[in-house]
């Protein structure tokens, strides 16, 4: 059999606040086995750059990675949250290390097309390199992966935080039992945003088709179920969507989340 | 016998600018065996703290890591600078890891004591974790340090480049046969600072006492020196004082540096 690696992804508020990181991540310190994180960079990324004057380029509600930008979220993806977060787990007693696709070249990208939208210094990832993760969990290891990614010429990119963990899930899937949780505010796939009650616990792909038909799964939920039903289409053996607070929760069967089947 | 290690140590103007920069890490890329690189902040932690409006304060002309500071050389060092050699050094066939004391656990320090002088989040290496750096250099990895410790309670802190790379040098000293190079602008201990030509080569501890007392060996000197004998006095085999242009010769037997014997 298989062993298990549980994989985290957060973002968002509670990357910006201190008190709620502190609280996940005690969480998820706490949880056993083998363990990946993936963050994203929150709003700090920004508010560092308008202090720092460098100008947010946004196409579509996407972040345009200009090369200023680009040092900006090295500076606080790669150095400021992600260090941090390694700093607390260590206190915690979780064997933590903070990673970009550069390091040990556990991530490959390449440098998105300029055609037809320029995004610049973005990155779509080519490969993990699975290998390494491996070897870290075996030595009881916990990677904390900033949403950094290299192209081994040298240049680092920009890359999706949602694409890193599903991505890594699915590369870990030969060798592991993976579970791919992501965490974010709500408490999971809502039928009705402003209703936290109207959880949809389990959704199938057909459910999920006819929800997204009907206007009900919407935005950017949609990218993200489509990311993460697509990982369970590629040996990934679990995917929940959950609430931060439930993460204590996951190995005692109370989760309340919504977990996807196929 | 013992395996080598060659330890370098980078800072200053290297770091500030991008062509020397590249032009030294292709020779260290190239230097065969177990190698670990550790590198200062350079310039930028001051620009960049300045674009950011982040009082820099010195005493004594060290400076004081605040708060405030200490984000900076987070992302400075931990994230900007790290970040950046790990990625070229990758695209030059070396797998590198960047790491800062949080990562594995591998350098831990203590908040220096607020009395005599406060010098904010600076720390005293308390103890290197080896077996890390070990098992990364028999996986052929080679570690790349930022100038941060952490201590075990979830605080990072600034610490001395210099003094990491000694102290890790000391601690690799009961494993391996440890090179200690400490790279700068000049070509090595001159009785004569102006003068590129009086370069002592062999220096030995009688002789730097003496070139101490007369003050020919003097200021920023003093202590780099006084560190380097120290590593020696513990158990490394090879201390040298050098320019980085000579990194690509330091197989070849025609190094010129300043070597010191006890």
């Amino acid at each position: 059999m298989k062993e298990t690696v549980k994989i985290f992804k957060i973002g968002g508020k509670v990357i910006d606040s201190e008190q709620e990181l502190s609280s996940f991540l005690q969480d998820f310190a706490a949880v056993s086995g083998h363990k990946v994180l993936v963050h994203g960079g929150g709003k700090i990324a920004t508010q560092m750059a308008e202090r720092m004057g460098v100008a947010t380029h946004m196409i579509g509600g996407r972040r345009v990675t200009t090369q200023e930008m680009l040092d900006v979220v090295l500076m606080v993806y790669g150095g400021l949250v992600n260090k941090k977060i390694v700093a607390k787990l260590q206190a915690l007693g979780c064997d933590a290390v903070g990673l970009t696709g550069a390091d040990m070249n556990c991530m490959v990208a390449s440098k998105r097309s300029a055609h037809p939208i320029d995004y610049g210094f973005a990155g779509d990832i080519q490969y993990i390199n699975s290998n390494v993760f491996s070897r870290l969990l075996h030595q009881n290891i916990t990677p904390i992966l900033a949403p950094l990614t290299h192209d081994q010429g040298g240049q680092l990119l920009n890359t999706n935080a949602d694409t890193i963990a599903a991505t890594t899930a699915v590369a870990l899937a030969a060798a592991f039992s993976v579970a791919l949780y992501f965490c974010f505010e709500k408490t999971g796939v809502l039928t009705d945003v402003q209703d936290d009650t109207s959880l949809v616990e389990l959704l199938s792909f057909k459910t999920y088709q006819e929800l997204k038909e009907k206007g009900v799964i919407a935005d950017g939920m949609i990218p993200k179920l489509d990311n993460a039903f697509h990982t369970m289409q590629q040996g990934v053996a679990q995917v929940c969507i959950m609430q931060y607070s439930q993460v204590k929760h996951i190995e005692k069967q109370q989760l309340k989340a919504t977990t996807l089947c196929l």
